[in-house]
C-alpha cells in the first residue's frame, strides 16, 4: 500500500491513521502518496508552537534569526534537485521547479538580507517618530513593533509548495513567530521534502516549524488573537476560513491571497512591429504556459486595442503552436501537465463556462498531443486561447486555473479602465506600452484594483521579472477578489507578524525602555 | 408623536418610516427622538457615494482635503455649544462633553495638520524606496498609495458620537474615500447635529458624507472590495459584521475597535506617600466616573503588588465617596448618567456575574443618591469597585461598560504578565512606576497584547492625557478582545483608505507615472 506522508509535530515525525487521500502522479496517474492527519494530535502542535517554538524565537535577535532564515535557503539549495525530482511528479518542467524552488530559497535568502540589513539590533522595531503629545515636551508618544505571542498557522495552495511556503515561512521566522506549514494535499509530498530538508539542516529552534500533511479539522477552533492564518487558495476557501469564529470573533490576524482574474493590456502605440508588441506575446504566451497556467497572477484577460486584436491572436495562435506538451523532461517538452486530472476537469468546465460569450481562439480543450506520457493517465491539457467582446461577462467572472487565457478587445482608455475594473481586484496587472501618457493613465486609474502592477517596454524587458512573479521586496496580495491581503513587500510582511503598540511615556523612561530592549541584542 | 431624527442621503435630508425606537433622556426619561430607517434608500446612498462623492473627493489634493477637515473641525467649535446642549441629554456632564466634543473637533485638527504637513502634492502618497530589482537598473520597483474607489460605511458607538465619528470620517477624507457615517442609536441625535453643522458649514463636496439614522439593512450586501468598514462598539456586532460575506467573500476592508478589559498596574516602587501611588488612585477613579465609565478604554483590571492592595483600596473607596451623582449640570455634580436605563440593566447584570469570584469594595449597584434628576427615571449608577483574587476568572472575562472596575493583587512580575495576558488583548494599558527596569520588564512583555500603552510618573503626569484617551498621532485598537484592529495612529489611518500598489517599470517610466501624478496637483 501507497505510503502515508509524514507530519512534523512537537518534535518528531508523525503519520496519520486511516485510509487518507491517494495523490496521484501527475504525468503517469501512478499513487504517489497518501495523505492523512487522521489520529495526530493537533492540539499538540499548536501547544508546541506556543510553549516552545515561540519562546525560543522570541529569544533571538533580528540578526540570529536572519541567520537562520539564511541558512536554510542554503540548506534547500544544496539539494534542490531532489525537489526538482518530486516536482517533476506533480507535472512541473525545470523550468517551473525552478520558479518554485530557487523562487523560494531565493526569496529566503532576500528576506535574510533584508532583515540583517533593515532591522535593528535587538527584537523590537522601533517604528516612526518620537510624537511630542504636550507642549513642554515632557511626554511623547512612540510606536514598536514587538513578536505577536502566537502562532502562524501558513495554508498553502498546490501549485508552489516550496515558494508559497519559504515566503510565508521567512517572515514568521524573522519575526519571532513560529510555523505550522499546512501545505495543500496534491503537491504536499514536494512541501513535506523541503520541511524534512530544513529540519535535518538543524539551523532552526525547536518548535519554530511544524508540519501537518492533510486536514487540520478544529485547529482553528484553538486559536486565538495572538494567532495568525496566511491562507493561499481559493476565494471560497479563503471565505471559509475568514467566516471562522477564530477570525470574527477572536481577531486572529487572518491574510488570503486568492487567485484573481488578471489583466494584460497592450498600450495604442505598440503596434505589430514595435518592441513591445512581441513583448505582450511573448509575455501572454509565457504567462499561459508556465506551470501550465496554474499561476494565481497568470494572465487571464488580455486586453488589446481593437485595431491590433486579429494581429495578436495570429502572434499568440503562432507561439502556442511551439509549445510542446509532455512529461517533464523528456524531449523538446516545454509545458508539462496540471497538478492532477480532478484538476484538468476543473479547467475544462471553466473553459466551458467561458464559451458561454467567448470563443476559441486557439487550441481543443479535448484534445492534446503529449510527448512521453499517456495523455489521459496524466493531467494534460494544452494551451487554450479565447477571443471575447468588450460586453461579455464571464471573463471577467469565471477563472480558468490553467494554461488559459482570453483576448478582448478594447476602444479607448476610459472603457479601458472599466474593463479593468470589471475583474473586482487582481493581484497583478500589466501595462505593456512605450507611451508614458498612457502607462500613467491606465496604472494611476487602476492603481486601487491591483497589488503590483507592471509597465513594460523595449527599456525594462531585459531585466524584467514578468507579469507574473511577485518579488520579495514588493507587496503580493490585491484587492477584492485577490483576498484583500498582503504579502511579501520587504519588512511589511516581517511587520504583520508583530504588533505595533503606541508606548506613551516621558522621553527619558521611553528611552530607558528602548535602550535597554537595544541593549538586550 | 416624538420627531423622527433625519438622514441625509443622496443630497437631501430624509426621515424614515414607521413608529421606529425611541430614545429616552438618560436624564429624565423623557423621550427625545424616534430613530428609524424604514423606507429609506440605502442602496442611493451607496451609489450616490461611488459616483458623486468618490470622484469629487479623488479630484481633489490633499491639500485641499485638509483645508476641508479643518473646516469642518472650526464649523464644529464654533456650534460646541449645541452639542454640549443635546450630550447632556444623554447623560454627558460638560467635561464628558468636552471629551466627545472637543475631542472631535480636535481630532479633525491634528489630521488637517498631519495631511497638510505629511501628506505630498498631489493624491497619490510615494511610499518607501525605490527598490532595485536587476543588476543593471533598468527594472525597479515602487510602492505607491491610490484612494480606494469605494465608500467607507462607519458604524460608531454610542459613547463618542462626535469624536468616534470624526476620528474616522477625518482620515478618510483626507484619503479621498467618501463616507456614510451610521450612529449608534442611543446618541444618534448628537451625531446627527454633528453631521448638520459640518454640512451646513458647506466646505465638503456633495456626497463625501451621508448619515443613515438608524439601522442599515442590507448595506452590507451592496459593498465591494473597494469599499470599507470601521467598526466600534460590542465584540458581539463587530464578530456579525466581520462574518458577512461583503467581508469574507468579497475582502471589504474591515476593521474593529471593540471594548477590551484593560488593566492598569501599580509598580512595586510607588508605595503610599509616593507620587506615583496618587497617581495611580486618580487614574483609576477618573477612568471609572469619566463618561460615568462607559469607554472603550476604561480600566477594568487594575493589578496592584499585594502588599498595597488595601491601602489602593482604601484610597480609591475615599475618592470615589465624593463623586456626586447627578443631572449634567446640577449643581456638584462630578459624574453623570449612564446612556440609558437598558445600559444599566447590563451594567448590573454584569456586575453580578462579577461577583461569582470578585467581591464589592466599594458602592451599591442598586442604590444611588442623585442630585438634580429622579435615580430610577435617569439611567444613574454609583461608582463601583470590586476586589478579586489572583485566581479570580470573571475580570478577565466579564466587561461591566459602567463605572465599574475591579482590583486584584499580584506576587510577582511573572504573575504580573500573565494575569495582564488573560485579558485576550487591549486597547490601552498603563504601567505608574519611577522604575525603568519595572515599566521596561512589564511594556515589552505586554506590549503585544496593547494598541496603546501609557507609562505613567511623576515626570509625565502633568501633561499626560491619561490611560483613557487615544491620541490622534497613535495608534488607536488593539489585537484580540481589542478587535485587531487599528484606527488613527497618524497618517496610518489615512494610508488605512488607500490601496497599495507595486509599480514595476524602468526608472525613466516610473519616475514620469509619479511626476506627472505630482504635476497635477
Amino acid at each position: 500500500m501507497t505510503e502515508v506522508l509524514p507530519s512534523y509535530i512537537a518534535g518528531s515525525w508523525q503519520t496519520g491513521q486511516g485510509e487518507g487521500t491517494t495523490v496521484a502522479d501527475a504525468v503517469t496517474g501512478d499513487p504517489v502518496v497518501r495523505v492523512t492527519s487522521d489520529g495526530l494530535d493537533l492540539a499538540a502542535a499548536v501547544d508546541h508552537a506556543r510553549s516552545v517554538g515561540g519562546p525560543a524565537l522570541r529569544g533571538l535577535d533580528f540578526a540570529t534569526r536572519a541567520g537562520m532564515v539564511k541558512a536554510l535557503a542554503l540548506a534547500l539549495s544544496e539539494r534542490k534537485q531532489e525537489l526538482y525530482d518530486l516536482s517533476a511528479r506533480a507535472g512541473s518542467t525545470r523550468a517551473d521547479s525552478k520558479v518554485d524552488v530557487d523562487g523560494g530559497f531565493g526569496t529566503a535568502l532576500v528576506y535574510s538580507s533584508m532583515g540583517r540589513k533593515g532591522l535593528p539590533a535587538g527584537n523590537v522595531v522601533v517604528e516612526g517618530p518620537v510624537e511630542q503629545l504636550g507642549k513642554e515636551g515632557t511626554f511623547v508618544g512612540q510606536h514598536v513593533l514587538t513578536s505577536r505571542r502566537g502562532l502562524a498557522l501558513q495554508i498553502n495552495a498546490y501549485n508552489f509548495p516550496v515558494w508559497g511556503m519559504l515566503e510565508k515561512l521567512a517572515p514568521a521566522l524573522l519575526a519571532g513567530v513560529p510555523t505550522i506549514a499546512k501545505p495543500a494535499t496534491q503537491t504536499s509530498y514536494v512541501a513535506e521534502h523541503a520541511v524534512r530538508i530544513i529540519l535535518e539542516a538543524g539551523v532552526l529552534p525547536e518548535g519554530a516549524l511544524q508540519l501537518v500533511s492533510g486536514a487540520i479539522p478544529g485547529m482553528l477552533d484553538l486559536l486565538h488573537g495572538q494567532d495568525l492564518v496566511g491562507f493561499t487558495g481559493s476565494a471560497q476557501t479563503a471565505a471559509k476560513l475568514r467566516g471562522h469564529p477564530a477570525v470574527t470573533e477572536r481577531s486572529v490576524r487572518f491574510t488570503a491571497e486568492a487567485d484573481s482574474l488578471n489583466c494584460s493590456v497592450l498600450g495604442p502605440d505598440a503596434v505589430s512591429g514595435t518592441p513591445e508588441f512581441d513583448l505582450y506575446v511573448g509575455g501572454l504566451v509565457a504567462e499561459m504556459t508556465s506551470k501550465a497556467g496554474q499561476k494565481c497572477t497568470a494572465i487571464r484577460r488580455a486586453f488589446v486595442p481593437r485595431g491590433v486584436i486579429d494581429e495578436v491572436t495570429e502572434a499568440v495562435s503562432a507561439k502556442l503552436a511551439e509549445v510542446v506538451v509532455g512529461a517533464p523532461g523528456a524531449e523538446g517538452v516545454t509545458m508539462g501537465a496540471l497538478v492532477g486530472t480532478d484538476q484538468r476537469a476543473d479547467v475544462r468546465r471553466s473553459v466551458e463556462a467561458l464559451q458561454a460569450d467567448s470563443r476559441l481562439a486557439f487550441g481543443d480543450p479535448t484534445k492534446v498531443d503529449v510527448v512521453g506520457a499517456d495523455p489521459e493517465k496524466g493531467a494534460f491539457l494544452g494551451p487554450l486561447l479565447l477571443r471575447a467582446e468588450v460586453d461579455a461577462r464571464t471573463p471577467h467572472e469565471v477563472e480558468a486555473f490553467g494554461p488559459v487565457s482570453t483576448l478582448m478587445p478594447y476602444d479607448d482608455r476610459a472603457q479601458l479602465v472599466d474593463l479593468v475594473a470589471r475583474g473586482h481586484g487582481s493581484l497583478a496587472g500589466s501595462v505593456v506600452t512605450h507611451d508614458p501618457d498612457f502607462a500613467r493613465g491606465v496604472v494611476l486609474d487602476t492603481a486601487a484594483l491591483h497589488g503590483r502592477i507592471l509597465v513594460l517596454d523595449r527599456d525594462d524587458a531585459a531585466e524584467s521579472t514578468g507579469h507574473g512573479i511577485p518579488m520579495p521586496q514588493l507587496v503580493h496580495g490585491g484587492p477584492g477578489r485577490a483576498g484583500g491581503g498582503e504579502e511579501e513587500g520587504g519588512l511589511r510582511a516581517v511587520y504583520h507578524h508583530m504588533q505595533r503598540t503606541a508606548i506613551q511615556a516621558g522621553p527619558a523612561m521611553l528611552e530607558s525602555i528602548l535602550q535597554v530592549a537595544d541593549d538586550e541584542k
